[in-house]
């Protein structure tokens, strides 16, 4: 798909938590939660996800700048009704934009720059600004260390356009796979219809997040390997003709697993999961913003876009900056 | 867009309830919720949404028949992590699925429609599922007796696949639009960051489905009516081409609005709220599989699909079944 991104836009929250601050509230040591987590410190919004996910979209849009069509790819909705992507719209000042929301949890912007690639391929839009803003930290569980010590709060945006030949940007390979045998190891089970407030059967706890960290690890990695060695052989492609792996922060051992199992020079995969920890959806558009804004990736270089969700969920896109 | 509807399935759950159960809890008559909402008798489901939208999915598919992408296109999530769909793909007994959820509320089918047109098109799929399941009585407020009294259970599917050739089966138009200064107008203000379970100010009532249908009404005809103009003067079509109007149900005034304000024949605008409600995104694909199944629309016939959602927004796509 000949798309490019044209533009991306960050809101990193300014209140810092280091791993001193939390430690004391899961009963851990900071050693602990680094050797554990890979996490040093993260980013706790006091704004809500809307307003966040407003203020890097606007980033990526400039002056100036109305999208065609507005995609939330975030891991929590604001709120059940209306669609987040409305609240965006709302607090970004537009009126009339068409919106909705792509949802796959840690893999959503993945998932949504597809879907924009394709609709832009169809000729349907022409300017797609993809918004990625989670804050895990409203619904950590301290009686869950590791998971509480992973979830940080952040956002980013990219804007996508039909690429028209000014530079060789494209969409070259996506891949999406989904084994829901593996649907109990990471939840927030309240929020819908399931655990509804209303049942009095439905605890505090429903409505935190929870993960078996362990157990994801060790199937994930046999799956996301199976599937970037798929993505390579597909295009022909090697470890060394990829220039940058942009993973899911999804914890410290999972990021250092594409150098590990994946085979991928440590210097070529991005790595902002000590700083911002699992920042949900928004992770991989952060660690891939920031990466283009610190000019490490280049127009031109060959970028692996790749993680893991609940779901249990693998995705990949292969693109050319 | 060269796609084909190639099937179609329902849940229709078997529990009815009638303006004559619910009037007592809302203190009112049974005549003034028909004559409010149009609804005679709506269904409760004993299931929930994945199970619901399972059999319907189960049922479009048929035997042996496995999709290579399902689409979630619901109005409320099971719960907030992880992705509705992937308790769809567990419920029918599939692993490796590719899923996620496309979420505009009421508008949310025919959001996944065009969207699944669009990855067709791109040929990044060739068997789509969409599966639109919704238990809107799980979230009734009895102390909004129009709103409570609207809501209804009910989950449909459809298979979507590429036009080879055997009919004139394609997606002719497509559009949509969201107006934000709309977005407190339709709300369910719990399910996510907003007004957490942990938040002291979080009242029962915020989980709950709130509506201003009066409101709605007086500035979603208007949008609504330009909307179909344009549809129409975009296709060089007339009133008199389109075979069969299948609306949104968001109430009984709101479908009748098709005829009295689209000038539409009373005869071909699908009506099933009086017998199901408002069953959220359901409503559409539920009223146009229902169509189907009764040999109303048939191959080659013209069909509008359109309605409004939360948001506020509109939309509508014009299909040749």
């Amino acid at each position: 798909m000949k798309i490019l991104i044209s533009s991306t836009g960050l809101y990193i929250p300014p209140r810092i938590e280091k791993n001193s601050d939390i430690a004391p509230r899961i009963g851990k040591s900071e050693d602990w939660i680094e050797t554990k987590s890979g996490v040093v410190e993260r980013r706790v919004s006091d704004i809500d996800v809307d307003v966040m996910g407003a203020i890097a979209g606007k980033k990526a849009l400039g002056d100036n700048n109305r999208p065609d069509l507005i995609i939330n790819a975030s891991g929590v909705p604001k709120q059940a009704i209306p669609d987040t992507s409305i609240f965006f719209q709302k607090e970004m000042g537009f009126e009339g934009i068409p919106s909705f929301s792509i949802h796959s949890t840690c893999l959503s912007f993945i998932t949504a720059f597809h879907t924009a690639g394709s609709l832009i391929s169809s000729n349907t839009y022409k300017k797609i600004l993809i918004i990625s803003s989670d804050k895990g930290t409203i619904g950590r569980n301290f009686n869950e260390p590791e998971s509480a010590s992973l979830l940080g709060d952040g956002a980013a945006a990219v804007l996508v356009e039909p690429n028209k030949g000014k530079t060789n940007s494209k969409l070259i390979y996506f891949d999406m796979m989904t084994w829901p045998s593996g649907s109990e190891l990471t939840e927030v089970r309240g929020g819908g219809t399931n655990k509804h407030p209303q049942d009095a059967n439905t605890k505090m706890s429903d409505n935190l997040f929870t993960m078996d960290g362990p157990a994801i690890y060790k199937i994930a990695r046999k799956h996301v390997y199976r599937m970037m060695l798929k993505a390579l052989k597909s295009t022909g492609l090697s470890q060394n003709d990829i220039d940058w792996v942009v993973p899911h922060q999804a914890s410290g051992k999972a990021v250092e697993a594409y150098i590990s199992g994946g085979k991928f020079a440590k210097e070529k995969v991005i790595n902002i999961v000590g700083k911002y920890g699992n920042c949900v959806a928004a992770s991989l558009p952060m660690a891939l913003t920031i990466a283009i804004q610190e000019k490490r990736v280049k127009r031109g270089d060959i970028v692996l876009l790749i993680g893991t969700g609940a779901g249990l969920s693998a995705a990949c896109a292969l693109i050319r900056y």
